[in-house]
């Protein structure tokens, strides 16, 4: 048993916490300014400039496409780290999630989208679309979600995906696109029923398809921009509602092929959980090192904040709640990287349940120890609290993964 | 001991109730509409048109200013209910916080001011702003909280109100002045010290002067709008933060006199709570039914929600919490009806700590059941939470009042 | 609206306080000698002498039978107090749950035994039964659950009552029996399948009976008292496992008639449940003064533990708690009142879940204020926590009621 | 980053875990049997003599004395493990921890007395009392606690060890000294003040000293058992509460000398609490099996239990909470042992504020899915419960070790 990261992690994690604290972090007021200025001049969905000005930076310091591990044929597009090794800098790029991860191409659903490519992709669509993702020069979203079923059980969306000669044709209505808003999101990748979803002749599993529509084919309509609690993240492309009408791409485009695509899905979401519930780890280290900042300078009814036995309770609370949570990620990551995805089920659903939750009990109480500039803009904290109260929903909700980790269980000692 | 509430109150919530369902819920989509239509022409901070066509229709069914008790000498300004009669009324606005209050000119903070206005000001005071603002012509901020200190400990205020001859000059920097972007906010109600902070021969709650300060007197300058959880409230005049350079007034304009300030505020704030908490309540029960009938629609995993534990565990816990958080607060309003404000101090500070944090997990769980629409504008549930959110910090946050009402607790025993 | 107390409850609770203050609280010490004298000579399943003197002198004051109501008939054979009138009784009591009750003949199962009895009884069963048990000549128990079945469904109730001839045949295995396994206890009150569970044609609920069986009948045996968390309470007769091997009784011990059973046992829970958390309450009002006491005596760091934080948020917590659930008791005993038992379903449901898991907590609080000395005998606090305990489970886990109530609810809505 | 044990620790884990189920398991009736015979014959106070013949048991394979580190001059007293290779078989043998620890002689509080010994005794305080121990002839006890004090805060303790000739004199109050009221207990590690209290040119924490009194001396008074929620404990000794009235044992009884047993102390309480806490894991994982299998096999309304929503919640919650919680007991462990007590000080408070309460609730779940059987003797939970309850107060109350936890981590960030 051993709790050490190797070298090339630990030099790459002072490398990142480097540019965090040089670049990063500095940049998060221009890119509050430019985000305001683009939506005053009419285009809030596309990025602020400051972001390239980051990306050449991150790239200068070799930290460009660390997430990527290496190809099962032994190429290598990205940095080639295992799960383990990655899981340290994303907690890292957590600490300001709306700049870090795409400084460094490390940023979802790009990341997801490129996993997938880099992995299933044939050799002419890496060409067409991963070679400019890995290079940060367009973006991309994965329409997943559907707003009339409940798709966190995949078999119940409705987007068709049909077979007509040479080409599939894509009709339904998808939303949650994140990213989709901007038009440098040049790649939509779509999760359809490719089979009659009541078909029973074919496997419940083996009826979805996933393929690549270009952000422009026609019938494809980015209706709206959704909003999360007020935020419309826009300067990162946004959430899309996206209509796909009679949208007609080549049979090429499918991903592997029919019937694939709850696979692909279900190899996407490994790494996914593991990236976002390490990304919160580090919201959660900001949220704690700002409520104790602010504790020490409060004063209130004669003493700082930090003095008050309810703040310290709270801040032991979270202290204690990120070093559990976060060794179990780092445990997940772990059993990927050793024993494969589906040996850390159990590990993964708990990681995808727990982390959310606590890390948005620990950005409340931060919040609360801010009093009302806890829930302003004038901190980053009501943005964090959102971002880890919308992964409580995001990728399905807590509830099923509780079911179904608990069903596991059950079946352990019922036969016994 | 009787838990039914008297006829007259029982006619009003009928009406209130009809009123509800003819005519303000039916106009929440148009009030949105109206409210971005605002945004896009660039005038954002005033109130959509059509509240004034509900406060047309308010006035004629008589549901107009219900909130005002008589004077203590008998004049009738409002409805002239008691705080019982008052609270179900409150409730029921409650349940469309956003327009159903202001449409009976029964909003925060208005009422306040008005309550303030009706209790303490001269004849010139009222008739100068508290007929305009009984009459909905007008509307008022009142500017209490500051960015740089623990607002919540009132002796901790920095903004001066210095006597100068006949004027009185008030030098500060305020926020949270909710309402105050909109220019119809004609009045401002500034509390500031009028003694020396540090001067130990002036009691600590006699240091304190409120003072009525038109908008547009020069010096006030309205810096800008702040945002609770990326929601700017911009169609109700926003929450502004508010300079005061020099400001000179006349000194006719403190209320009641220099060093009344605290007692004032204190008075303040128990009707205040009472409706605060009401309302609350009215967006639990919103919530409850729209989990309610989401629940029982939405099919996921081959039965709906609501044939789910989890979700019926939820269900009952809310309507739990409700029912005796509702008793709570009646309880307290009669008791400051029969025996004063005074008298009910712990149970004031017992909802004032208990509702928002209820309301808030119950808006919690029916966004969770809502999934990504949840967290979006296509129900008010994101909107709604965020109003319970930042109750728990508005008017000082739940740890002072939970410390002080353990100190009273615990004297009882001490003693014995 | 009101929330005061009549004047004969008033004056029946100001009694009772003085004979809590002058009589019971100073015979807890002699109880619990006189309780481990009992068990030392081994005699443990017997009363301690003093509850005697303290019944002498409880009904000297007037305190006696006080939880009876008249019959529907005008009938009356205890106090005639309506629910209400009881609730604040019952709570005073329960500040010493196990001598108060008893010593004014309001303990259960006693208590809902004999409401059985004056309302369903025949004459010849009343004279029996009922006049000794209103006397405290003798006491009761009443058989429901079973080790074998989960008993919250009476459905599932294994226990057969079988006709034969003139006489009924009891035969099955039953726990929980509280009192049972004292010699005192000539009653048995048992409820078993009086019609073949499977049988289609009868309705569910009407297939329980409910019969009189006195504890010395052959077949009766008393095979053990059980343990709740260490706890045998064998100073009140202990809680029996009790088996009926071909137990016959006249048919005219059967309450009402066949298939009765349900409605009898329907009938005799919404008192009961307001019984039990009235006596909660009581018991939160003791454990958080004792909490008060204690933190206000105790010195750790430099500061009494009333200075500490964390403790004044316990406080806090626990005041507010209670009142609250306080006043969800009351307005379902008002409910049962004025309105009916069955009116009354959603809050009595309600108090059910909600009391004993809010005491709980309370008392857990306390405990742990009191260090060491909070989980050993020398605070009642222990026992009082298992006291609030076992009623989450008893009469039905939580987590039945809540589902019921839930169902209720969302009907409401998927209705509409 | 590695997550495996170490060969020898699986080899040991996997010989452990037969004996649990060969030998441990089938001997808990066995032991619960003799435990209530001694009771009834009058000796309550003795070890159930199976111990004896699972001891024998475990010494002949290889599973004796397994907590003991070797001493830092290398001698080796026992099996010689680590903290992190001791720790699973510390987990295993919770799942039984009235009978498993004290089978392989690792039980507290005889463990951290050996330790001390072999870290700090003389080589004739070896001979004479760590021998015996360690060949598991004798029991001892450790004095500690006070009732009269918060003994949480060490300095706060009364007790007074005072230097006469070559003689200490020991004058004080004791209680919870667990394992005291067995006369096997030859031994009592006794902590007092052997410096005035408040003599302030002595520093707080070289005040104490820690000394060796053997059971027998003139003037230990062994005064009764105290309970814990009901349970006395017997079977081990139980809890004593011990008066010393001038008891007097040669100087040479010291622990190193005057003035180190705040230190001593100090270095026993890191390996003490992985041990709590890693029995605590065992102990929910227990609780865990039998909810598991309770759910599966009783059927309620017409389905298993394990088919209800809010038992899967249980279920899921539970498997999370204890995954996470032993990754942070083996993170303790593992820095304790790589870089010192001293350096896992956050991580050792953070176990002991977190495990207690985490297997509390999974306890207390798994009671509520037994139903009556779970707060019954019929079930170990219920005395499990006792054992996770207690430990969130023994070694000083969450309260304290939080606020310490807290302070720490906002002096970080007091400074930045």
């Amino acid at each position: 048993m051993d709790f050490t990261h190797d070298e090339r992690t630990l030099d790459l994690v002072g490398r990142l916490e480097a540019f965090m604290t040089e670049a990063v972090l500095p940049a998060e007021p221009v890119f509050a300014e430019q985000a305001q200025a683009a939506r005053d001049r009419g285009e809030p969905w596309t990025r602020p400039p400051v972001l390239r000005q980051l990306q050449a930076e991150a790239r200068g310091r070799g930290l460009w496409n660390l997430f990527l591990p290496d190809a099962p044929d032994g190429t290598r597009h990205g940095a080639g780290l295992t799960n383990v090794q990655y899981a340290p800098l994303a907690e890292v790029m957590g600490r300001s999630p709306h700049i870090a991860p795409e400084a460094c191409n490390c940023n979802a659903p790009d990341t997801g989208n490129m996993e997938v490519l880099a992995q299933f992709g044939t050799p002419e669509q890496q060409q067409r679309w991963l070679g400019p993702l890995l290079d940060g020069r367009i973006r991309s979203a994965f329409c997943m979600t559907e707003p009339d079923v409940a798709s966190s059980d995949a078999t119940n969306i409705r987007t068709r995906i049909r077979r007509d000669g040479d080409d599939v044709v894509v009709s339904g209505r998808k939303w949650w696109s994140t990213g989709a808003m901007d038009p440098a999101a040049e790649l939509l990748v779509v999760m359809g029923q490719s089979a009659d979803p009541d078909d029973e002749h074919v496997d419940r599993h083996r009826r979805q398809s996933m393929v690549l529509v270009p952000r422009d084919t026609p019938g494809v309509t980015i209706v709206r921009g959704l909003t999360a609690f007020g935020y419309d993240d826009a300067h990162h492309g946004g959430h899309a509602e996206v209509t796909f009408d009679d949208v007609r791409v080549p049979a090429s485009n499918l991903l592997v092929g029919e019937g694939e695509g709850f696979a692909i899905a279900q190899a996407r979401l490994g790494p996914g959980r593991v990236h976002h519930c390490m990304r919160l780890i580090g919201i959660a280290e900001r949220a704690l090192e700002l409520m104790c900042r602010r504790a020490s300078q409060r004063v209130a009814f004669g003493k700082p904040l930090a003095a008050q036995g309810v703040v310290q309770a709270q801040v032991a609370s979270a202290r204690i709640a990120i070093e559990q949570a976060r060794l179990l990620v780092l445990k997940a990551a772990w059993l990927m990287d050793t024993a494969g995805n589906r040996a850390a089920h159990t590990e993964i659903q708990a990681i995808k349940v727990l982390v959310p939750s606590v890390v948005q009990q620990i950005v409340d109480d931060a919040i609360q120890v801010h009093g009302g500039a806890g829930v302003s803009a004038d901190t980053p904290l009501a943005e964090l609290w959102v971002a880890a109260r919308t992964l409580r929903l995001a990728d399905g909700p807590d509830e099923v993964h509780r079911a179904s980790l608990a069903r596991r269980e059950l079946r352990r000692w019922a036969d016994a």
